[in-house]
């Protein structure tokens, strides 16, 4: 992966190895733009949010910002006053290298819980953090905010406007366990087309919703799940409008799904990719919703693991969600093997083809047709398996 | 355990070996009340509901039953019209076995989803059932509806009331998926005492709020998800009121608090039981809410599995239940020690401590304190563990 390939116009970023990982490696990431952004955010909805959530929700009410300092290794969430002071700290230092403004900086934070962040190891790393701003950069960053994630995760699209080009670069962190404690969702989206702040807020929770809203590792939710959008408008588009507008959202919603299914895939020992699709529901409320409780039924999941088409938890999980529905008219298949029509089992032969699928694919797909109305919704997650248990057990030790 | 400890006078029981479970073993159960009992139900609230359950909420609304017949190895759900056949053709063959009405007769089935229920096998091996009737047959029965059960759960109340002495026996069976699609918990419950047909109801119910209900492994809720209790005042103490009936109550409901911490005890690779008390609430209903989600987090059990007291999964898993909190007011202790106060960690001492308890006590106490009201709830739960990822993916194979 070059860095040049990830590289947006106007925004310089580097990483460096700042002692907060436990077992060492890069773990603390600046990303800066040549002047104000435009930007916006989206946040955590747990009621519980950590001091780089509560700034940076303050300093964004604007709609501007200048850069993103990012560490990984310890999350400063339930530090009290302690730790937002120590994340006010954390902007201050770097908006003062950077002659920026405090306000003009936005912090995120990813790691244990409960533990206090280390400013002052922060405080030495800056220094070289600043002098090694490169428009190369990005990459090193989504390296540095990995925690459990096996991979660095980067997506970007390329687009044009007014007769100018412009890019769209994403990165996100997450390994699997989607809003979890410690793997916290992380996603910084930098572009260099011109957008103003209410249209890039709306796009952005347009796409989030539709995307990293649309992922489940296990139903919990970080204190520190963050989105950042930047734009810097330095592709000289001037503020997108009409169709390229359109055209800058979709863009904007392939690289936040890109970078939403990396998490999935590099889920928490994960082996799968469950793509959980249910149609026919008679709103899309209880479409979203049947298809979250069979995404985050651990009893599906685990079948997924033993490659096991077992429908009747699909069935279960359906029938507990409460969504509308007559067991009768509930058609299910894997992969595009239908293997329940009208409430009923296909047959050994079916669940024979089904379980070879699982065995081979990478990508498995339930589809549930409720049959009740013309809603549907998607929710992708992953299976569970044992080296999740391990690895979250384990996880502080 | 001796079945004379047992025994309920008035009641007979029988297991045999039907050949419905794939490895074998006593699979087919039968309780008989010598005459009509008063009868009471509580039933899933799964919107898919097994045909056993369809055709015992049928029969049981008179209020009366003579006898349950109990399989596992075959959950007979899903399984349409022919599985509605197949059940009531399994109460009819019963009835005329016992020379009862088929309404008198009560159905229960655990095992797997969707495959059809072999009622050849069961016609086959109820003459040999009925011949072995007797009043030590309580446990056999426990024992053939266990499947990933790894014992049989009995538990039983000794009261008196109009100079008589009176029991109640319970039996139970879900290993530790509370309420899975295939573990399901069945329970039956059976009394000497008597008791009007409205009380018993309401007893059940309440019982089963405060007991079956505050469990939970997994969060998935079974199909098949049965409770039967049985009356039928063989201990000649008449018709209970007053404080007799209060007492009755709490017996049962001791019996069902029994039966619901051995399946939490027993759950599918557990090694530890987890009481999760939410306490300060601002409402019952979010005492409940915050204990449960707490309760069926993931990355809490999987914590509890490596003995880490990772209290910031608990904060999470507390701030996502979206009850009234202030982060900053939140105390939470383990077995007894306090881990935080006032939000913050209590330090590295304090966790070494509650490490050290976790690692040698069964049973985990998680309380949480939110100081927003006076309200509490605790839900029962077990770790999650590899074994239980191995057990569900390996279940149907």
């Amino acid at each position: 992966m070059s860095g040049g390939d990830y590289a947006v116009q106007g925004f310089r970023a580097a990483a460096v190895a700042a002692g907060l990982k436990k077992h060492g490696g890069p773990d603390l990431g600046l990303i800066v733009s040549d002047g104000s952004a435009t930007a916006a955010g989206v946040f955590t909805t747990n009621r519980v949010r950590a001091a780089p959530v509560i700034l940076s929700q303050e300093h964004i009410t604007g709609g501007k910002a200048r850069a993103i300092v990012a560490n990984a290794g310890c999350a400063n969430a339930c530090t009290g006053a302690a730790g937002l002071a120590d994340a006010r700290s954390t902007a201050e230092m770097a908006a003062r290298a950077l002659s920026a403004a405090p306000e003009e900086l936005l912090v995120a934070s990813t790691g244990v819980i409960g533990a206090p962040l280390a400013v002052d190891k922060i405080a030495l790393a800056l220094p070289g953090l600043v002098e090694r701003l490169s428009e190369q950069g990005l990459p090193a960053v989504a390296e540095a905010i990995m925690t459990t994630d096996s991979f660095p995760k980067l997506s970007r699209f390329e687009g044009a406007a007014g007769g100018r080009s412009y890019r769209i670069v994403g990165m996100a962190k997450g390994a699997g366990m989607i809003m979890p404690d410690m793997a916290t969702m992380l996603s910084f989206i930098l572009t260099d087309a011109g957008v103003s702040s209410l249209d890039l807020k709306m796009a952005v929770s347009r796409a989030a919703d539709a995307t990293f809203n649309r992922i489940t590792v296990d139903g919990d939710t970080s204190t520190n799940d963050t989105v950042f959008a930047l734009a810097n408008g330095k592709a000289g588009t001037g503020d997108l409008t009409g169709p390229e507008l359109d055209d800058f959202r979709d863009g904007l919603c392939g690289v936040m799904q890109e970078l939403a299914l990396m998490i999935v895939r590099d889920g928490e020992g994960a082996s799968r990719v469950v793509l959980v699709r249910v149609q026919g529901a008679k709103t899309s409320e209880e479409a979203s919703r049947a298809a979250r409780t069979v995404a985050n039924s651990n009893l599906v999941k685990t079948a997924v693991f033993g490659r096991d088409p077992n429908w009747g938890r699909i069935m279960a999980a359906v029938g507990r969600s409460g969504v509308t529905m007559e067991e009768d008219h509930v058609d299910i298949s894997i992969n595009g093997i239908p293997i329940v029509k009208n409430g009923l089992g296909m047959g050994m032969e079916a669940e024979k083809d089904a379980a070879g699928v699982m065995a081979r694919e990478e990508t498995i797909h339930i589809t549930v047709d409720l049959h009740q109305g013309d809603h549907g919704d998607t929710v992708a997650t992953c299976d569970l398996t044992q080296d999740y248990v391990a690895i979250n057990a384990d996880y502080r030790s």
